[in-house]
């Protein structure tokens, strides 16, 4: 007993923390309650119900499986389900015209090899990548609708009345579906696309300045012991691919909403995004020098200091102003100057290796300075890369 | 009509690459295709018509929803939505039973309230990261499942003969996917998993083969013109996360088959493959070295070659030896030997560069061959934790 209160508490614990993490997520929950509850007045009422009968069904498990988290999801797939079972049922129908002419025998044959090359078909068309990225929902109810309305109109003779009730009570689900999630504090994929590409780049503005802090920290400091956090968050940049994608693709659904239009450029988010990642990866190998064995004396590392701190400071500026940027959608102000400031430091610290007044010490322990220096200086071509690439 | 015609032949010629990139797309298509067919006889044959009726219905649109590429995939759909609609069709009809007691006025009002609640709860307990992984399908069923057993039982009498019969027939679609998805040429997503994972370790192999080659090239070769493509397949490795990561769920339903059994450790592949992906980013960042503008010089560069090249090919064939190893399931024979071989090289690297012998030459012109030289020495350690992880 006492280990069933623990999995409660655990379980309370952890849908606390799931609906913190994102409130939107129980407003969603009630969203969805909601349009099942409105479709499923058809039932609850005689008019209605007299008017549709059993396909009334249809309706709400259109809702259930139409209504998503985003708008652009729930438009996608209804978009996808209304007209699927459009065509499909226009060519089902057509399919059982065609099997009927042949007789009584013949048709239950000729009936099962059209459902078999059609299925055959179209599951191979969902392979194609461009077609799985926007129509897979689509040609999966494409399958399914044809089956149905030719494989039942060999019992049904009201086969168009039939397909014609389902189709009506599929398009009131979507249009609830839709309507409720565009108008009931809408989740727009866009803006979760747009958020999610500045916060990647505000990440890495983050990490470097921590980095500064804790690679260049006085050995008196000893072990610090502040919070370290902040020199994780870059990781999950690395991964972000497949969410942008797929945010990429829903957003491509959407109507004009807030700041952005039909059609916003989403793909140069895309662009934006793989050029963040490419400065992740190489924050990566700057972080191996955090923990890495071989450490540079502090002679050295006091000696290479200021220029490598003034290039980590003016690099995680402009990210930071990049990413503000991006957020307030204006013209970023100040970033070319801090990118001139980056490049003239990065100049200094070629300058100072140039010079070569580390003749006396162990090449060995240079390395690291010489690794760090040199990934600084990748960074702040990156940094450029990004904000030409924001700038368009 | 030119453009027509063009458009044709563009999409056989897409067709002919989709098919060719993996045959088992084309074979999963007619197994659909077959599985789709068998359950519509339901329709076509006197007997077996008479014992279902329009709930046949339910066994196409099973087929249609169930059946996916993979083993582990199917089965987990299948089981998913048998399970949940056992479950959910018994609380709906509890629920309907619940809410007649109430009497004529209260029965809707009730039935609303009920439907909406528990939409409303599944639908946020589908945001547990857990439950999406595994349970995503089944939680979708169960909220189809309760409404409609719950909502139609107000106007349909016999709702227990019509769950029992539905129930029969979902369980006859999925059964009929499971059993021709496993039995005519298979295609296992453990099988995929572990391909993936020893394919991308090949990649990063071939990567540093090829960029010995490329970053030591003689300079009188001059514009080398060869094939360079290797040089870009480890790419694909830096985002293999997501890939990984939804195979190893699948994995997790698949019976045992082949060389592996139920309940493999799927956990311990998605280790190596992190462990993989850690030293892809290193490789990323050597990468960067072959089209940098500062480039050593060539008479330095002749200097560290020897025990570069070493290093390289050492790592390289650890790789090689590990991802042989993972393919034929076998203890790795040489490897230790080559992580023994490389780690000397590195040590020897060290040396050369500890006695300094580049005294003379500018410490700037160093930076790159210090930097390559520590990442090299990284992925030497990389390949070391690589393999005691294979080895497990």
């Amino acid at each position: 007993l006492g280990k069933f209160k623990a999995k409660v508490i655990e379980v309370a614990r952890k849908t606390k923390t799931v609906g913190q993490e994102d409130p939107r997520r129980i407003i969603h929950s009630l969203k969805v309650g909601l349009a099942i509850t409105l479709v499923s007045l058809f039932y609850y009422f005689e008019p209605l119900y007299d008017g549709f009968g059993v396909s009334a069904m249809w309706a709400v498990l259109t809702v259930v499986v139409v209504f998503e988290f985003t708008v652009g999801a729930t438009l996608g797939r209804g978009l996808n389900r209304g007209l699927a079972t459009l065509l499909a049922g226009a060519l089902g129908f057509g399919a059982h015209h065609l099997a009927s002419l042949s007789g009584e025998k013949g048709e239950p044959i000729l009936l099962g090899l059209f459902v078999f090359l059609l299925a055959a078909a179209v599951t191979f068309v969902r392979f194609f990548p461009r077609m799985k990225a926007r129509y897979d929902y689509g040609l999966l109810i494409f399958i399914l609708t044809f089956c149905l309305i030719s494989v039942s109109g060999y019992r049904d003779d009201e086969v168009l009345d039939m397909a014609q009730r389902r189709l009506s009570t599929i398009l009131i689900g979507s249009a609830t579906s839709v309507l409720i999630c565009i108008f009931i504090r809408p989740v727009w994929a866009g803006d979760i696309l747009h958020n999610l590409v500045a916060n990647n780049m505000e990440k890495l503005g983050i990490f470097l300045e921590g980095f500064s802090a804790e690679y260049f920290k006085t050995s008196e400091d000893g072990q610090s012991n502040h919070d370290k956090s902040f020199l994780k968050g870059y990781k999950r940049v690395l991964s972000s691919k497949n969410s942008e994608k797929s945010m990429a693709n829903l957003a491509r659904w959407e109507p004009c909403h807030g700041r952005f239009r039909f059609r916003h450029p989403w793909k140069q988010y895309l662009e934006i995004g793989t050029l963040t990642r490419q400065c992740a990866y190489k924050i990566e190998a700057l972080n191996s020098y955090l923990n890495s064995e071989i450490q540079m004396p502090i002679k050295m590392r006091s000696k290479i200091q200021d220029p490598c701190t003034k290039i980590i400071s003016e690099a995680g500026q402009t990210l930071n102003e990049l990413a503000n940027a991006i957020k307030t959608m204006t013209r970023p102000s100040s970033v070319d100057s801090h990118i001139e400031n980056s490049k003239t430091a990065a100049d200094n610290l070629k300058a100072l290796l140039h010079t070569g007044l580390f003749e006396e010490t162990d090449l060995l322990e240079i390395i690291p300075a010489a690794a760090v220096a040199s990934l600084l200086i990748h960074i702040v071509t990156c940094t450029e890369k990004i904000s030409e690439a924001v700038q368009e």
